[in-house]
């Protein structure tokens, strides 16, 4: 049975391998504000980030173990990880909500004329106001934030054997949460009911929670990905779509199934065997040292061009989707311990599409299955 | 029954609002990054935004609708909005992931010494890479992107009616899962069991999601009120403390409920006693004119300070937590249609604590519970 958490030794690991990166780069902190940031360097896992009240940093120096500098609510959680070094003020604060205690660690930490390094690249934001931030560079003088070279999320790019255990254990639970859809839904059931019956069938399979549930069920293909449920009843010749992410232990899966409602028309089978063709084909491809723009090609190739959905997978893990995106302009190299979705899509008339999503994993000698791939055939409900 | 949604006219009134407040303001538009403005002023509602990769835009000018600059992927749910005006990239995109349309928009409905307004205060942050917000920056070139005055915080303080029922609505969803509390936690059940099955009966029993729960189950009160749970079992003595903040329309509920494992010693009684009593005197206090550090007032006279926890409860509707908090610092006068939960915690021991949650809104006469309150007599389980 997998365990919760991890040993400070992953930690530790990925610490060093930061503070690697940063003296190439000439970094002499990094300034963490954002929930994975946190999480990956200090083991720090809630829900609480769904208030946005109050602003959390951790500061990763070019030496020694990162220092949370936390609202006080969040003291007592982060004394349970694996820091030691914890300061906190009483959040929140309309005159100084942290940035003054931020930036005397930050000068604590770094010389004068330092490089402090925060992420500013594709898929990251800064995670405090910008009157703070703007306050924050004030008070750090000489001292210059600058990009933080992508240096988190290159790291988190690979995953440890213990991160992929914590994938895997959720995909698992999707998988009998998916097993058991029939019981759930039916023509003539509401697709709210559906969305809310699915949850809690993840729930029960044992999803600490769900996070993410989109899906569709329209005839002959949907109108988009993203939607919430209405409470439209499902109807016979429907193409029901659920695309899950559920987490354990603060890891995602996120892969979705397609069902119809009656026997479908062969135009949609054709859809639906096309996508699980072109997954197969990039499963193929997916071999250390292959691009991911390789990826993209291979899918390209069985279903056309990425649509209005904009790419076919993407990086999976502490996030329902993580760097990179499979696109042809994607030149990453794969290298063992990548977890990917392959998301391929596919048009099935004007405004419709299907989606098919599968979750991988790169090994030595090539890709690994996660997700029990679907068959060619679609299920009928 | 309460519907889905908002006719137009409630979207039309809050871009009026906010214009009226600009033109006085001096800014030409609002840049809105972030979910809970974007869907303020469109009703663009998805789950989507778990997903980091992809940055959204809403452009609100001077006059006129919102224009939505979003990736491809989302245009199709923007089309189910009031939203006309919907200009669409391909999403991801390496070199320029829609900061040139979002300048060349911005471009278009302002003048050239523009100020454009972005939310910089408070509980905000820029929802887009820093790199990206800079190069915004050049591209604006003689317009000014400057904070926004708080212009769509202080329009979300007061909720409309409708926005109060969906609100009302959670929270009575919310009461019928904990009244059922006694189904899913006992003696023996592990907390982390007890948080699935809770959640578990909130989606029975009509929420959407559940974005949160936080909680704890300790003997003489808890050591924090933001831990996720762990495995292990309900004890005798134990009081289970669950905090939810599930959603029914894009809406939360947040409360929280306390439970003892037997019968409660006189300490833990006489504590839970005394939260309920703070939320009393708040409520009696929570009249127009008066002020948020009022209520801050009323509930330390009877509990003493805000503790570690740092307020004593906070704005509610579109998201968990909401402007403003409940503080000695906070003068923000009442008004009729404010949302608010009163939080109250009290230190039962060394490191631990109680906290009690109920929901209020404010109207002509005075305070309205939009939760049952829990009687003053802990319940046993």
């Amino acid at each position: 049975m997998t365990e919760r958490g991890f040993p400070a030794k992953e930690f530790e690991d990925r610490v060093a391998r930061a503070q690697a990166r940063m003296a190439v780069s000439g970094l002499q902190a990094l300034l963490l504000t954002t929930e994975p940031e946190i999480r990956y360097y200090t083991g720090f896992l809630t829900r609480f980030w769904e208030s946005p009240t109050r602003p959390w940093f951790v500061v990763l120096p070019a030496q020694g173990m990162p220092i949370a500098v936390i609202p006080s609510i969040g003291a007592h959680l982060m004394r349970q990880t694996w820091i030691t070094d914890i300061r906190t003020w009483v959040a929140p604060d309309y005159i100084d909500d942290g940035v003054g205690l931020l930036a005397e660690t930050l000068c604590e930490v770094t010389d004068e004329d330092a490089w402090i390094g925060i992420a500013s690249h594709l898929e990251s934001h800064v995670g405090m106001p910008l009157a703070s931030f703007e306050h924050l560079g004030e008070q750090l003088g000489t001292r210059a934030v600058v990009g933080d070279r992508a240096i988190t999320r290159t790291l988190r790019l690979v995953k440890s054997e213990r991160e992929i255990e914590k994938i895997r254990r959720a995909i698992q639970i999707a998988e009998r949460a998916f097993a058991r859809a029939p019981e759930i839904a039916g023509i003539g059931v509401p697709l709210a009911q559906v969305f809310r019956s699915f949850q809690g069938l993840c729930l029960e399979e044992g999803a600490d929670w769900v996070p993410y549930l989109a899906g569709a069920a329209e005839v002959g293909g949907y109108g988009d990905v993203i939607s919430p449920a209405d409470d439209t009843p499902l109807a016979q010749s429907d193409i029901l779509m659920l695309d899950t992410g559920l987490v354990w232990d603060g890891y995602f899966c996120d892969f979705d199934r397609n069902f119809a409602l009656g026997a479908p028309s062969d135009q949609i089978r054709a859809a639906h065997a096309r996508l699980v063709e072109a997954v197969h084909v990039a499963f193929e491809a997916a071999k250390p040292g292959a691009l991911i723009s390789d990826l993209f090609e291979a899918m390209t190739a069985v279903v056309g061009g990425q649509g209005d959905v904009g790419r076919m997978g993407h990086g999976l893990g502490m996030q329902l989707t993580e760097w990179p995106s499979i696109i042809a302009a994607d030149d990453t190299p794969l290298v063992p311990g990548m977890v990917l979705t392959l998301e391929p899509s596919i048009p099935t008339g004007p405004g419709k599409l299907m989606v098919h999503e599968e979750n991988i994993v790169i090994r030595d000698g090539g890709a690994e299955f996660l997700t029990q791939p679907a068959p060619a055939e679609l299920p009928i409900l």
